[in-house]
């Protein structure tokens, strides 16, 4: 059984996609408990009416998105990320889900959590959908850049996400080659520490052509590269499928085929549906904070939901920790 | 015309690609001219049976690939490709195209050209397909980061390749976000110079996904970056084909369908190829060194050869090097 805040009011479409997935999600997952933060007239609910295993809780919404974090979280007293960040903070919930901007999700980690001591940020971990498994790449842009030990700290956030008593994760590096002496200074130091660390599979480097591949469990990286590496991926997509779209508007034989082929592609398709794997953890804290993509819909704003409960289920925040104190246990880092 | 040395041992598959890449290109080009640098014995050729337009300089292979450039670069003195930068340097031919590793063709353009003077090292700049026209995208690897004035250096380089009498070229930075607060201070310092520089169509951030949509003529970015960028949309797309293509083994209806449309989605597709924009410029130099992708088939290969013929008919170098001037004249570097 999950507690979870839904902060109504985050994401681009706001309790129009946000309200519909979580009384879905609710109504379907009885086990579940759900604080639903939003302001009751903007969100056109009539609150009597909700599931029984949900309740209500008034706050507003954050106000102008065209602003910087700093300067928005100034006004955020009684906005709904805010009053879901103090349920979670007081342990009145088990995690948060929302579609806020990843700035202003950062800043309310780092105010109401307590950050790992190997850590000056939160750590933006995300599932990607791959050829195969899915795989957890992390940092997506929390930070900048890395330091060796940061990558390390990262490593074993990724490895808590996976870690069980009877196996460990598997874990690569990116890097702009695969042999021991490519790449900057911090990420060649990694690589050197990493493999002598017994705490996992290490893999060594790859790099970003094979992330998708689907053969690790984890992938470590700075946040300017990992952002950069899925937006990439998301524009290629695009471009690829923009063009096959092309091929369908050539004439009435290519029309039909089209509608013919229409279902089986979208099938084929649809594990690498980006939607499908919403639901980033802001890792690296005492709290559970899912990210949802801003542009969510219903079906991926319902994926973030599930993946928070899953979270929660596993157990994945004390299980991150202890590997965290593990790196500084084995004498591993710098 | 354009007189080219064609280092024929580079490559994954040598001579046995290069060679016959190359003796198509000039027979098809009676204008311009080849130095065909290699060991005839090794590429199993009768040197007179050559193209008129076409001559046979005897070299080398450079040896086992798995040393680091620098062990390798220490015996490569009679080398095909140290044989080719010494023609270049000499000014014998106008330009070289070698499909060798980036490493050893950046230490060897260092050895034999001469570096702007804001430059350290050479900047690989490519062509990528995208939805509308090609889009040069800098450093894509040469370099691991870049300071802002360096950034402004990829941007001068990049607006040689373009610029016209007629027309700036449109630039923008690749960055984590678009808004002018985003981002590391060298990216937001390069940002607001760049912003103050009449000589390019300077648009501002622009961020992963937007890379592939052809808007641009000129993307800037740090080479781990960029390498990254291009390797995950490589991997992407090869995710979204090998899906698409297992629609087409599900049942003979399907089959069918697939045998029906290989066709118009080859063509659709065709643009998208990577192997078309092969040939990538190291540049940043006097010297005007090609490099094509190691894996390149013979389509891939003349692709470069044919790059390097444009490159030295719209005389870049020299224009690469008036833009980099022109960034010290106008006093825009930090």
């Amino acid at each position: 059984m999950a507690r979870i805040a839904i902060d109504l009011h985050g994401g681009d479409f706001g309790p129009s996609v946000t309200l519909p997935s979580s009384l879905q999600f609710f109504r379907q997952h009885p086990q579940h408990y759900g604080v639903l933060v939003g302001r009751a007239e903007l969100c056109r609910v009539s609150v009597e009416q909700l599931p029984p295993n949900t309740e209500w809780v008034e706050a507003d919404p954050l106000g102008d998105q065209s602003h910087k974090p700093s300067r928005l979280l100034r006004h955020a007293g009684n906005s709904s990320i805010e009053v879901a960040f103090r349920m979670l903070e007081d342990q009145v919930v088990d995690a948060l889900v929302s579609a806020e901007h990843t700035g202003v999700l950062l800043a309310l980690v780092t105010k109401h959590g307590t950050l790992h001591s190997l850590l000056t940020r939160p750590v933006l971990a995300s599932w990607l959908p791959t050829k195969a498994k899915p795989t957890v790449m992390l940092d997506l842009g929390a930070s900048f850049s890395a330091t060796s030990d940061q990558l390390l700290a990262y490593a074993a956030i990724g490895s808590g996400l996976f870690r069980t008593e009877s196996s460990l994760p598997t874990l690569a590096l990116l890097n702009v080659g695969t042999e021991y002496f490519k790449g900057p200074p911090e990420l060649r130091n990694a690589n050197q520490l990493l493999s002598e660390w017994p705490s996992i599979r290490y893999q060594g480097f790859i790099e970003a052509s094979q992330v998708f591949e689907g053969k690790l469990d984890v992938i470590v990286c700075d946040g300017f590269t990992g952002n950069s590496v899925i937006k990439a991926s998301e524009g290629a997509l695009d471009l690829t499928l923009g063009s096959l779209q092309s091929v369908f508007n050539r004439g009435l034989l290519l029309r039909l085929l089209g509608l013919a082929l229409k279902r089986p592609i979208q099938q084929a398709l649809s594990p690498l549906d980006p939607h499908k794997a919403n639901g980033a953890l802001i890792a690296g804290s005492n709290l559970m904070a899912v990210k949802s993509h801003g542009n969510a819909g219903q079906v991926a704003f319902k994926a973030a939901i599930e993946r928070s409960a899953d979270l929660v289920n596993r157990q994945v925040i004390p299980a991150v920790w202890r590997e965290l104190n593990r790196l500084i246990d084995d004498d591993v880092l710098d």
